[in-house]
């Protein structure tokens, strides 16, 4: 096990928001690094429920030793709107997930999934230039994801929510920086894509639904997933039983420690 | 250094409330012992102004994985009317230091330092039995230590407070249940003094003045100090220099985790 932080009086706090937290990697990946920085710092895990949010960060502001959240599912589009100030990236995406106080006491907030997503699946050695991407979730990950592997040279995003108003805002928004390369998913979008990403929430469960009927994965296609626990949701199980490639949500939050480092100046 | 617990999505959290907050020992104390009792919890700082304690309350009620709260200066008698029940001991006291989350969702206050304070006392050879004990400060910590060393056998308190009104609330409070044997000090008090007490926050910064001139000091008298950090106070320093028996505050602490366990369930 690697050395943690030794927590005393002096212990500054960072927050990590979700509804629900169990599942939260963050604490586990960044406790050691700061210990190993020697930072007198530790990331906590917060449980929070979506109707408590803007109370619970207008009295978080308030605890004078806390000095940033990292924000997950299902805050990331809320916390935008409620932090003072927004990176180009999360302006873009309509989303956060890290929000820092900065030195005049106003909360600025970022987004690093989709540079984190992008940077894993280079990592991976899975390309997204030139590659038309099939994507279920137009939450705050799916916004960072959609808009990071437009970014990076995906040919088109097609985009499927169970919510059909908030797919086309996210479209729409995609449009004015990538004009025509977004659209919402129609059927024959899944049969042509060179890669599947599941950025919804559906596999944190055991009960959950699968985000896409594996049986409709292209052969040739590679299937992501942004949930982080369990390490192997039941969608990368069903697209690995069909011989297709996999990636693990893992690398998006490893590859975001970087990001992490020069947002907060660890 | 002991082992510190793994902090993971699952990990329970305790915030010690307090401001200022650097100089709280209970995460160093008490981390180690639920690491090693195999508890998925740890134990925070967590630095709130005055101003702000109903409201930060009313927020970490909304946290759904925080348990618990330890209170320390100025919090622990504000914290008492904000709990939703009392122990009897708190409730004899008018403060808290700690409050729990109950199973059906309300908190209930307790009071450890005067418990603490006098087993610490016993521990180290110092009885209060028959005792004339001359105590600075009547907020939170010394309304606890007043009502337990008269509870444990003290013959008298004498209690010195720059706040007058106080002063004279805690000592019909403590008339009420010790009739006769608390009173507001007067100068001939500190002279025939058995035991002198500093239950104030002078001490906690260098700068600020000692909470009894040292000259005044009775020969014979031993000298404890309820503030943990620094280990030895501008008072106790005093004292020793004057060839009095001193006893750190650190005691008050560590005599109460036995007294934690029990009210958490740990």
């Amino acid at each position: 096990m690697p050395d943690l932080p030794a927590i005393d009086g002096q212990t500054r706090l960072y927050a990590v928001l979700g509804d629900p937290v169990r599942q939260v990697r963050a604490p586990g990946l960044l406790n050691p690094l700061l210990a190993e920085a020697r930072r007198r710092a530790v990331v906590v895990p917060v449980h929070v429920r979506a109707a408590e949010l803007p109370g619970v960060f207008r009295l978080l502001r308030d605890i004078v030793n806390l000095d940033g959240l990292f924000v997950t599912v299902p805050h990331k589009t809320a916390m935008a709107g409620l932090a003072d100030r927004l990176s180009p990236a999360a302006s873009r995406i309509g989303a956060v997930n890290v929000v820092r106080r900065d030195a005049d006491g106003r909360w600025t907030g970022d987004n690093f999934d989709g540079v984190g997503f992008v940077r894993g699946l280079a990592k991976a050695g899975h390309t997204v230039v030139d590659v038309a991407v099939w994507m279920a979730g137009a939450g705050g990950a799916g916004c960072a994801v959609a808009a990071a592997v437009l970014d990076a040279g995906a040919r088109t995003v097609a985009i499927h929510d169970v919510d059909a108003t908030r797919t086309a805002e996210l479209v729409a928004r995609l449009h004015r920086h990538f004009p025509g390369r977004a659209r919402v998913a129609e059927p024959a979008d899944l049969a042509v894509a060179g890669l599947v990403v599941n950025a919804t929430p559906l596999g944190l469960r055991p009960e959950d639904p699968l985000p896409v009927d594996p049986h409709l994965l292209p052969a040739g296609a590679a299937v992501a997933d942004i949930i982080m626990e369990p390490h192997t949701t039941a969608l990368l199980r069903a697209a690995a039983d069909r011989g297709l490639a996999v990636h693990h949500g893992i690398h998006m939050l490893e590859c975001q420690v970087e990001c992490y480092r020069g947002f907060f100046d660890w």
